[in-house]
């Protein structure tokens, strides 16, 4: 062990000086990297210790690790908002170019820049492309228990088991603050995605500090428009396709297992997101003036929407499932030994029958969904008025699998709306379209991208699993996650992706509340060194 | 004509002294009245001529009447806004005084006050009620083109019709301003219903300044809870059941006949409100990670929704219809004469098919309803987020007609929600009823209240429709109006309730951009000044 140590001060020399800034005026496209000089590779240190001595790191360090993670979860982060989600790019480069990472903001029109970090190793063989998103869903405040996604909150477990808020510790110089496992940091992006690319960072203070080499060249890509369905990540990666080589990329987004086993997986589904508006009369009417003679678009949309599914889940539409590329042996078999908690689940999340007619929730993954992830028509509750509502609408998201095209699948979903009657714009209908149709539905999408399925048996595939196993214990290995990450982009440039996530499942990720728990970063830290430290293959 | 005015300068002596203010310390319940002193009638003035003077009154006196109009619509009156209705309450007091109506504010804890007012007439053998209401529908200011309901807004004509915002006259003393019919004042309750209120009013001072006598005694009524379903009206008519005894009560609220006719009608639609709540997982999830495999309670409303209408709009609940009253003949043919104008309507309201399997629209209002006024679950468009939602909520009304029990109405409701599989609950379901049922809807109902129906043969039916008829030419007879006012409380003092609404029918009633438009509030003037003048039988 000291040994060791003392081999790896040698091979410390390569990092870059630390907190060395790029000058605005750094040329871009920048010069072709220096060409890493061969030297004789360390021992590598196995993941096992890794994760020992990287623990050790983060134990006298957790202050540090926490205030840098709590400084990027207070820049508001929503796609759209240009002028904030300039800021978290500023911010993140700072982050990256402190640990002597090559950084350059890849520029798009009024959005967050897509932010490449490269760090060559001289000895190494292999490049690793680590994939996160800083970007978070949309946030309604007042849905939030505190009110405020923006200024991270600490709690003494999730608010669901009681947890308390508490003050993040204010350590004086020299002390060590307490942090609990079972503590949460709720804000937006806390789980999706921020804290894994602050996990990734401090894994590399980590090593660094106990001189563990990093044994692979790294390249980190932190997309800005995730949540927003990635609308110019692919233009981006064409337009600078020479930077993303590599071998393997490993997305950092999701959360583990819901077992509280770490996860990795091969592929994720693809996504598009489908809005629907079904109309009713020019205006809201007095219901019980024009209360059963002008048509009610909640009624006509409720019946469309009820027409897509049947009763155990399973989607209507003609052709929905036609194309799903069935699950080769190994990836049966990995479903089958994925851990069995759907009951658990049910009895956490309160519910009594779930969808999917009988199937488990790792095998309905496999498959493409639909989801209605919300409705409107006027109002409800204490804001109920007393109208015939002008307009109903949904918002429905589609899940694909591998092989099935997101365009395709609009379109089977838009010849079934007008199976059910309803003649389909894409716009507002005009008063000509109304006067002639009795049923019209707007329907629109966007985000759309397809699924992509990295093979199980990859070399590189087995040594992932291998190096998280090392490092972190038994885990789950799933052939496709549910969410979606544009992934199909790398996929098309060859590089075979696999999922690496850090995060707790119950995240609240997407939703109101969102948390991430401190224990599990920590083991984040110590799995993401360890794939620093071992995988080559 | 000269003599009947100076006949009616001796009549005019009984008119209590102007802006008589009451003082707070004031005796409740107040002594009965003086005993009237029997006297001469004064011919009546028949209802032609008085159209035409106080037509003559109010072409000089109009900015009087919009400045006052305009100053009840600056306070804001939502039923539930305790401060600014006991304001809205302040100020009717005033108003009403100043035509020296003595007035009471039956209190009503934490809401608007019942306002009484009384004037009593030495030579009347009859006494009118008149009812309106103060309080008027939620607002989403958001919504209104003019961002502020509670700032009233002239328009040169409809929002629809192009008309632009122009300032309120502001004409110098001893000038007059100039005022068109087309005109509308916008703001929340500009016609629902404050108008009628301030109409009534300048009815009053139209007749003193014209010295037309009033014929008959006044009451009059106004509610300050309606659109919040008059929870307390009932309870404060029975502790003050000695005020409330007349001969015929007229309600003031809702709109004329869409043809543009005057309209008189002999009963209203009873209604009650419903709010439902559909389950899902106890947080809404990440729809990519859980998405087919959740539940997703929107689906389950959307279905539960589409189970209670068939596509011609009837309703399929058990016994929906069992009660209902049929019409009289005398009904019938009143509704066969009504004018034929639903193509018309459709063509304004933009829409190609109405419901009701065929039936017109004034048919279709002799029948109870099942609405749904709004739809809730987590976001769509831009706020849209990729969840399985928790809760999928709707609201309902339903509207009653003659004979239709309003809890029972409720109950085959619930029964038929039941039959859908459904656990139904009245309060949020337990973690022992979600881990149990797989459906479980939370159904809640409020402001119910039964329809009433006058028969349109008593001698004071057809007086009504004469009088109106003679100040405002040809009129429409309807058995029922479609909305919904408590008017069953004073039918079962054993009042016939006669509706003579005044305000145009497309007044956004309910919606945003709520407005009235002059040339029916100035005709509204003549037709309630030829009441007050004529109503005998």
């Amino acid at each position: 062990m000291r040994r060791i140590t003392a081999t790896l001060l040698v091979t410390l020399l390569p990092y870059p000086a630390l907190a060395q800034k790029s000058t605005v005026s750094q040329p871009w496209p920048p010069a072709a990297p220096q060409q890493a000089v061969p030297s004789p590779r360390p021992t590598p240190v196995p993941p096992a210790q890794v994760a020992q001595e990287v623990r050790d790191y983060r134990l006298n360090n957790e202050d540090r690790i926490v205030r840098e993670l709590g400084e990027l979860l207070s820049i508001p982060n929503i796609a759209s908002d240009t002028e904030n989600i300039q800021k978290n790019a500023g911010k993140l480069r700072e982050m990256l170019e402190a640990r002597g990472i090559e950084t350059h903001l890849l520029p798009i029109q009024g959005r967050g820049p897509v932010i490449f970090g490269k760090l060559t190793q001289r000895e190494a063989t292999r490049t690793v492309i680590f994939y996160a998103h800083y970007d978070g869903q949309p946030v309604d405040p007042a849905a939030w228990t505190d009110g405020k996604p923006f200024e991270p909150a600490l709690r003494t477990n999730s608010i669901e088991a009681g947890g308390k808020r508490i003050p993040f510790p204010q350590p004086q110089p020299g002390e060590r603050a307490e942090y609990q496992d079972d503590w949460r940091i709720y804000a937006r992006s806390a789980s999706d995605d921020k804290s894994p690319i602050v996990m990734l960072l401090a894994a590399m203070d980590a090593l660094r500090a106990k001189k563990i080499p990093i044994a692979v060249n790294v390249k980190v890509i932190l997309d800005g428009e995730e949540e927003a369905g990635s609308p110019n990540l692919e233009r981006v990666v064409e337009l600078n396709k020479n930077l993303f080589t590599g071998d393997v990329l490993i997305t950092c987004d999701g959360p583990v297992h819901q077992s509280g086993k770490p996860l990795v997986f091969f592929g994720n589904r693809g996504v598009e997101d489908v809005q629907i508006a079904v109309y009713g009369p020019i205006r809201a009417l007095h219901s019980g003036h024009y209360g059963n003679w002008a048509p009610n678009p909640a009624f006509w949309l409720s019946r469309l929407l009820a027409s897509m599914k049947d009763e155990t889940g399973r989607v209507l539409i003609e052709g929905f499932y036609d194309d799903v590329t069935p699950l080769t042996d190994r990836e049966k078999k990995a479903v089958e030994e994925m851990p069995q908690n759907d009951a658990e689940l049910m009895r956490e999340l309160e519910f009594a029958k779930p969808e999917g007619g009988g199937k488990k929730l790792a095998e309905l993954i496999n498959l493409p969904s639909l989801n209605i992830r919300g409705l409107r028509s006027a109002y409800v509750g204490e804001q109920s008025q007393n109208v015939v509502p002008e307009k109903a609408e949904a918002s429905l998201d589609l899940r694909l699998v591998k092989n099935i095209d997101p365009q395709k699948q609009f379109e089977r979903l838009v010849g079934h709306i007008r199976k059910q009657g309803f003649y389909v714009v894409d716009r507002e209908p005009t008063r000509e379209e109304r006067l002639k149709y009795p049923h019209i539905a707007k329907v629109t999408y966007s985000g759309g991208y397809p699924a992509i399925r990295t093979s199980m048996d990859l070399p590189v595939s087995r040594k992932v699993v291998e190096v998280v196993e090392g490092a972190a214990g038994e885990t789950v290995k799933a052939p496709t996650l549910g969410g979606s990450v544009p992934m199909y982009i790398f996929e098309r440039l060859g590089l075979p992706v696999i999922g690496v996530p850090i995060v707790n499942y119950d995240n609240h990720q997407h939703s109101s509340d969102e948390n991430v728990r401190l224990g599990h970063l920590w083991r984040g830290i110590e799995v993401y060194a360890a794939l620093l430290a071992d995988l080559t293959w």
